[in-house]
């Protein structure tokens, strides 16, 4: 049991993740989260109905965590900042230790289109990392470092379709190894930054 | 009932197209499909124990239907048959009528990982793609429409990985707005064609 009373909705929502990475969504069930928590079902029934709705909350919880770790970047400038937000989002520091968390989050996208509220937190996500990119380029356009004929609105649905097929395809066939981050920094580095700019895109 | 006798391997295929693209993965169960095409599940079982043999045995025939479909691509040079090719491995003529399929493949991608051999099955996929990306590429390069210091393989892992993406927004998100698309030719343009090529990228 953790420190924290177990009922809280954080306890809640630490057991759910947990639960989530052990047992994936399809198969999980309200007494696989009460398991996690070490609590009875009827306390989680307590504060919802149903499964869906106890995941409909962890959307929001993981949202409200994500949006709060990733609403700033550090970096000397735009470039930079753009990519240390996709390393960021793409969990570089533990790409293969996320595994579990990731095929359980695919799942829950796998049902999107039979479950509206699920979409539409996913839709909040997806808005999320794209209206960082374009307000990450649109500061490199205003800099200079990046090209001034750079569409930031475009490059960030660009820069979205690119993590969300990283993500895909570490779950779907355990890709792991990088590829796509050098080629990526190959596009940054021709596409993206100005020419003459004083920026450096290594790995 | 379809024209073929219903229990050929052929007629099994196409039920159960017909049968995830109605009831999905999650929910597929062996009398759907049995329904879809008219007969038994006796006469199922009689090629396949259980639902997982035979969704390996329907994602071998959606290989071979693919491999063949896209083994050549038609274009005057080599980045016309790269556009060409990811058009159509993207089903652009029906993006939207497609979304059923893609969501029954998004399932199954996601049971990946508790599941070698759809693991296997779709990293073939995924080697097919790459393997014909790299070579129009390296056509390209040869030809000289193509910049000589693009790296065919990492240019097929990220394509490969923009295809996964666009694929998984379609399902999660439902976008079908062609805005990556878009994204992708000026990546081609800027990226990916040799100065002075006399090579046309146009939406």
């Amino acid at each position: 049991m953790s420190d924290a009373a177990p009922d809280t909705p954080e306890a809640i929502m630490d057991a759910t993740d947990s639960a989530l990475c052990e047992h994936g969504y399809a198969d999980l069930t309200m007494q696989d989260i009460a398991d996690a928590s070490d609590k009875s079902t009827a306390a989680l029934h307590y504060h919802f109905d149903t499964k869906e709705e106890l995941l409909l909350a962890f959307l929001d919880h993981l949202y409200e965590e994500f949006t709060d770790e990733y609403a700033t970047t550090e970096g000397e400038n735009a470039v930079e900042r753009l990519v240390g937000f996709v390393d960021d989002v793409l969990c570089r520091g533990d790409i293969e230790g996320d595994e579990a968390f990731q095929t359980a989050l695919l799942e829950i996208k796998a049902q999107a289109p039979y479950a509206d509220p699920y979409r539409e937190k996913l839709a909040q996500f997806d808005a999320f990392v794209r209206d960082r990119v374009e307000e990450i380029v649109a500061d490199g356009v205003a800099e200079g470092t990046v090209r001034a004929d750079v569409d930031p609105a475009d490059t960030a649905a660009f820069i979205a379709t690119l993590i969300d097929g990283v993500n895909t395809r570490r779950v779907t066939i355990g890709e792991t190894d990088g590829g796509t981050r050098r080629t990526f920094l190959a596009y940054v580095r021709d596409h993206l930054v100005a020419a003459g700019a004083d920026v450096e895109v290594e790995p």
